[in-house]
């Protein structure tokens, strides 16, 4: 796994985590220009991943690709509070010799982003064409936009809104609390979070924000094997593989973060190219254009689709032309004329 | 509190219950037609109350109101399995003498419709004008019509779908295991409802189903007291609200009564009245007017409204007329010529 140290972090609550390391990939040429690619709340560095195990947007990025890596570099980090190699609730705290759990300083989207510019300039990476992310990770492309407009040429935010509303905190603090509430959590301190049930029904109350009511009807159609709905039996599956990969204090903390993603008053100085994706529950369009339209440089589609949410992880030839010519133009500046 | 005794039901399970009784409301002249109304998941046969005390329907039912007291004698039982009177996991068990508790036997929403329709037998009700009721009690409604057609003139369902659809079925699961997770609900055996943290959260999963995300948002616009969001305490209110109020061994064993909910294949011999809501999450009209078109005779709106489901139980301006003139229709027949 590579990891990149960037020493201290001072985060917005004024804390300072020490010995911050993030863990990323990087893909095609390094002396290509950049391209930042943020994962979603589950998600991972391994965005490309293998031919034998391809990542959660194999399917966008790579050789002639939307996000050509013929053409650019992509670099995708995990989060700063993240459980796949940075640091974490599960990392060492230096001042305790011991895992932070559950005691790992709150944090904002803002300081997942500051993380990572420092970590990008450790690695060289002086400038980025684009940052491209969706869900959580298209929170950080906004707060990319906002915090940093010198060093990105452009955000192209995903399934995402300039803040995290209301109806969103919601469904995260059944998450929360069904975790919170699980007799095995003890305060984090748990042995392992594959023995928490709670860890699986938050899970499953984000599963069903992910896909549409009208998809999940259209493929469980009722069916019953006697003792449970076919519907029951996938969100147990869900909830279980979640809860055998994934760290629940992890969980619980970039949960908080996204309650706190709020960009609405700002203006951003970098041109925006965003994609909405119809029937998502959590993060609908409606939120988003009245945003685009009061943006200096704006361009948007609604992509139509069944999924809703998950709809930034399928039908890439919906919506990843779109991508693939913002990105290009932004090299070749010849193409906009 | 009134009730009446059944005695011995057999339900679709074969297992039989003995000694049921139904606790319920009567409103109006007893000689005059009736009107049987059905409740929600958490409602009660209270749907009038008192002058100091509204009931959750007060605003549809009364003297010179839709559901016109001063015409009809209106007639609502809390549901079997129910914990507002009637029999259910609270009550004694003749067999061994103690609560029932989450050994109570499994029910459908015919079982429900069964004890009913012997209870109004007691009460020497012989003949039902209409069936009236919204969510679960729609679910009520829809079997009425299905089993009883030469017992009723014609059925309500509002804010329903013919079966119970996959996506309704995902929530339901999630609001079961956060009750059965909890480390107090010892199988059924706790203490008291008002301990269970899980049926707080069972509820919070709940709620986000009853009113549409955009009135979330409209209603609390990222409000927050420094230590957490309003709509987080909204949703620890209404949980602990209802944790106070229900039992939790009742709202498991309903909500598994709503999972068995399904008539698609059925075509009623009585005339169907029937409003679906807009923004309705879980009983999208998009499932309830093919199902509506099948049948023999009809009529239904959509009404437009931010609510979502909730729609039910407010604006009644927007569509108890509706209810009021087919009502009125059935005994005044030469009003339809």
């Amino acid at each position: 796994m590579k990891t990149v140290s960037i020493g201290s972090l001072t985060l917005d609550s004024t804390k300072t985590i020490d010995n911050v390391e993030l863990a990323y990939e990087r893909h095609g040429d390094e002396k290509a220009p950049a391209v930042l690619v943020c994962h979603a709340l589950t998600g991972d560095q391994y965005a490309v991943g293998t031919e034998g195990d391809p990542g959660w947007w194999a399917g966008l990025i790579g050789p002639g690709k939307p996000v050509d890596t013929n053409v650019f570099q992509v670099i995708i980090f995990n989060v700063l509070g993240g459980c796949h190699g940075s640091t974490g609730p599960l990392s060492i705290n230096p001042a305790t010799g011991a895992p932070y759990r559950a005691e790992f300083p709150t944090l904002t989207i803002r300081d997942l982003v500051r993380a990572e510019y420092q970590a990008l300039n450790k690695l060289g990476v002086n400038h980025l064409v684009g940052v491209v992310g969706g869900s959580l990770g298209g929170m950080k492309t906004l707060e990319w936009g906002k915090m940093y407009p010198e060093f990105v040429d452009a955000v192209f935010p995903l399934a995402v809104t300039p803040y995290y509303s209301d109806y969103g905190v919601a469904f995260n603090h059944i998450g929360i609390l069904a975790i919170e509430n699980d007799k095995e959590f003890n305060s984090g301190n748990y042995e392992d979070s594959s023995l928490l049930k709670g860890f699986e029904v938050a899970r499953m109350a984000g599963m069903v924000t992910y896909r549409s009511g009208n998809m999940f009807n259209q493929r469980f159609g009722r069916i019953n094997d006697g003792d449970e709905f076919n519907v029951q039996s996938y969100l147990n599956y869900q909830g279980k593989k979640l809860a055998d990969r994934f760290d629940a204090n992890s969980y619980v903390l970039l949960l908080k973060a996204m309650n706190t993603h709020d960009i609405q008053e700002a203006v951003l100085e970098v041109p925006v190219y965003s994609l909405s994706f119809t029937h998502d529950l959590l993060y609908p369009s409606e939120l988003m254009v009245p945003w685009l339209e009061k943006q200096k440089d704006a361009t948007w589609k609604i992509i139509e689709t069944d999924f809703g949410h998950d709809g930034f992880l399928v039908e890439f030839e919906k919506w990843g032309g779109f991508i693939e010519e913002k990105l290009k133009r932004l090299v070749v500046p010849e193409l906009t004329r």
